[in-house]
């Protein structure tokens, strides 16, 4: 876990790419593509020249050579508060395809698991566990059910309870919140927003917004898409209840999932009438020859950072994931923290690669707050008019007010700065509890620790469930690994740490070591 | 239309109830028996004495010694920035069944409705109009199915489309939003609300604006309710969704509907799957004699002000409507403007009445503004667990800085003023808009103008589709009252007015009455 070079998330830049004596020239030249094939569009902002060389690895004086050198061409300019910017690219048009996207494959429900809910759900007993933890147990709380997945409300009724030590995984650090920054582009959209803007909006969102989106996944994940064709959703969770109440009409009911793969987007895809099989994850990520033979129209995965081993999807893999799309194969991209890595370049987002058989959703639920509950969606040509309709009837669009606080944020660079911060915290975070685990579970094994808010230990030969059940008795709440199984396998703990201060993970950790003891003794 | 004295919206009260001499005791008997039962509960404030002897038409000194006698009882406290509070009054408390709601009565589906998508949509031709109006006629425009009711993504479309007089009903007065109050509560909450305010939340809603909409609710419909029984919605659109996606469940797919009523509401219910019966609405609204023999599970409606014609439940049907839920209905009230009255006094919700078979929703969206997409939901207990179950599958709650802001606007008394301020303008709109038609429509006949955003005029003889295709083309856009009917009923337009100036209105009802003489001449 070192301070290693991490390569740039803006453009995906990568140095390898660059002949050592020609770096200013590489660059320019990486920029200036952009531009002239869309992704950069015409007000587009650059890095500022320290954020850019600092991820780079290079001195200050190759970017801003390269800015020199697009400034000659004419096609960005300098200085001024909104540093520098594009002044001649085109306008951002898609290229995505039109036709419908029906089912290419005939559907074979090998292994097919449906509805979580309904299960048997236990409650465990208590296990012996030492009682000095930070918290005290408490035994008026209602039953857990710990043992067996449990059902969507249950899920969510734990997902949101309060804990001594809350280490449940997708939470960035809240108190880090850019609330004074909030607050002054709220006086700005309270200020200048037009009256109209307050009525009944367009469903798909507000176009400041939709324009920011734009641009975001252009400089990040490498995504072209026009502002018309973002669809501003309530989170990913809703985005992927638009897509499951849409699909069907289009001829697809069953989605092949990650397993182990998140609980809580399995459980929503079920709740809405979808049925869910999973397909095995190994070391390369989610294995496409299994979803080949299954013969599935539709994976949902998590190629950028799988939840919850934090695998990346292997090149081989990314090429064989490729080839079943072109050959009419649908997607679901759920990029649900892409933007926090440490270790490891950034990798493009699939609906970078193949845009019309990807439906590509995100938010901004890791990058600044939950609460927020704003997302994106991007889709096919061929069902974008029906997921608009599927927004306008859920909800008939988000609130207005925060999007356009949001749009304003992500156009400033305020929310750039932002992540570029929470990262640098949530690195800390992250190493405070690699060497937690190091020292308190040392025969734990760590997944996915290069990325994400969110690390996995596995812990053989112990019941993880029993053993975040008796961490809960110690006010340290955390996932087990089996609950985002579908078919058995190797038992384990999925442990947030980002919205968690050092010390907390340590002494979270060291309950949990406790409890993994107590449970192998047991 | 003048300036009588309309009553007060806070516990309803009615001055003709009170003895001549005795004003004060009654009005402090009435405020007493509030805070007995519940619906004012400790902390809630009580009126600006100036404010409510306005309302009552009673002198100054009449509030004063009625609030005294309360403060000598111990049961309220004065004075400080707060204004006047009740400081002694019970936590309120839910008295609602907590049995099943289940299906009481067999379904036969006479006159059934289902499905106004799917209909022939055509695009009428252009109506001959004298070319004086203020907007000039454009041809580039999308075809407008104006004619037949239009399908539910023509009818958003139409509804959010830029007009150069939009005479659409349902939209407040956007340009009086309270900008600089809604900065200074952000202001505060942005200081105050803790860290985990900002993660995953209650999907139900945050705490501070269920206990606000509790006690508003109390206050200004008479409804009792528990905060964690209201369920924060993004509004009354999604409150149906979520009524629909749960009542088949309980054995109800089919509702009826108000005929005629909201083309909106009505295409929602059909959206989701139920089938929605009209049943026909008179002088007294709803007929309730057709509801019981349909032998329909549950109804639709807006009994405070029926949507589109403007009447309030009579007497007499809200006994029978009464008889009918306790009998085994249940209602889905649609409390969409009942905060705008000006010459009648106010009428309690039926969830007042009959709580445990009613199903309540309301929202802000006509008292501030559509955008923000908050709205409420108060339920029976038998199916209160499954609305929340929907609402956190739909979108994970609603977003939680604007619920904090606006809990902080009901409790400080903004909001309330706000009303207050609107409901001033409103009516002298109203009343432009009223003089306008008698002068150029003469013929009209002008309904539920003493309430809401909006009036009704019928036009007999006349083509109401083609009369508002027409004023289209001159910029002017007004609804058909067509659209909202599904048996066939006397034309007429539905024409909102809170949201235009007086000049604006004058314009509009101009165009629209040269609109009316050219379809009544061709």
């Amino acid at each position: 876990v070192g301070s290693t070079r991490s390569g740039s998330d803006f453009l995906h830049l990568d140095l390898d790419e660059a002949p050592r004596g020609g770096r200013a020239e590489w660059l320019a030249s990486r920029i200036r593509s952009a531009i002239l094939d869309g992704r950069l569009g015409t007000g587009a902002r650059l890095p500022a020249t320290r954020a850019l060389c600092a991820d780079l690895g290079v001195s200050r004086g190759v970017v801003t050579e390269a800015y020199r050198r697009l400034a000659d061409d004419g096609l960005i300019a300098g200085g001024g508060r909104r540093g520098t910017v594009v002044i001649s690219g085109f306008a951002v048009t898609t290229a995505t395809a039109t036709g419908g996207i029906g089912t290419p494959t005939p559907t074979s429900a090998t292994g097919t698991h449906t509805g979580a809910a309904g299960r048997p759900v236990g409650r465990r007993g208590s296990t012996a566990v030492p009682a000095d933890g930070p918290g005290s147990a408490r035994h008026d709380r209602p039953p857990r059910p710990l043992g067996a997945p449990p059902d969507p409300d249950t899920f969510y009724a734990m997902r949101i309870a309060d804990a001594t030590i809350d280490l449940t995984p997708g939470v960035p650090d809240l108190a880090r919140f850019p609330r004074a920054a909030w607050l002054r582009a709220e006086r700005v959209v309270l200020r200048d927003a037009p009256a109209g803007m307050l009525g009944y909006g367009d469903p798909r969102g507000a176009l400041p917004l939709r324009t920011a989106v734009a641009e975001w996944v252009a400089r990040y994940r490498g995504i072209r898409v026009a502002p018309d064709d973002v669809v501003i959703v309530a989170g990913v969770a809703q985005a992927l209840g638009l897509l499951a109440r849409v699909l069907p009409v289009h001829g697809i009911r069953d989605i092949a999932v990650e397993d182990p793969g998140s609980l809580g987007t399995r459980q929503v895809i079920q709740e809405w009438g979808m049925t869910a099989t999973p397909v095995a994850v190994d070391d390369e990520g989610v294995q496409v020859s299994r979803l080949v033979a299954s013969g599935l129209p539709a994976l949902l995965a998590t190629p950028a950072h799988q939840f919850p081993l934090g695998v990346v999807l292997s090149g081989s893999r990314r090429h064989e994931l490729g080839s079943w799309l072109r050959d009419g194969g649908l997607l679901l991209e759920d990029d649900y923290d892409s933007e926090h890595r440490y270790d490891r370049p950034p990798v493009p987002a699939l609906a970078s690669v193949v845009p019309q058989r990807v439906c590509y959703a995100g938010s901004v639920s890791k990058v600044l707050a939950p609460a927020l509950r704003i997302g994106w969606l991007i889709v096919p040509a061929g069902i974008r008019a029906d997921v608009i309709a599927a927004k306008r009837l859920v909800d008939l669009g988000n609130a207005v007010l925060p999007q356009l606080v949001l749009a304003h944020l992500m156009e400033s660079g305020v929310l750039e700065r932002h992540l570029r911060a929470v990262r640098r915290r949530h690195r800390a975070r992250r190493d405070a509890m690699v060497d937690a685990v190091a020292r308190h579970l040392p025969c734990a094994r760590v997944h996915g620790a290069a990325a994400g808010l969110h690390l996995t230990v596995t812990t053989p030969g112990v019941d993880d469930a029993a053993v975040a059940s008796a961490a809960l008795d110690h006010g340290v709440k955390v996932q087990p690994l089996s609950w985002h199984r579908v078919a058995p396998g190797e038992p384990g703990l999925v442990l947030g740490y980002a919205a968690r201060t050092a010390s907390e993970i340590e002494d979270g950790v060291a309950v949990l070591a406790r409890c993994v003891r107590a449970a192998r003794a047991g």
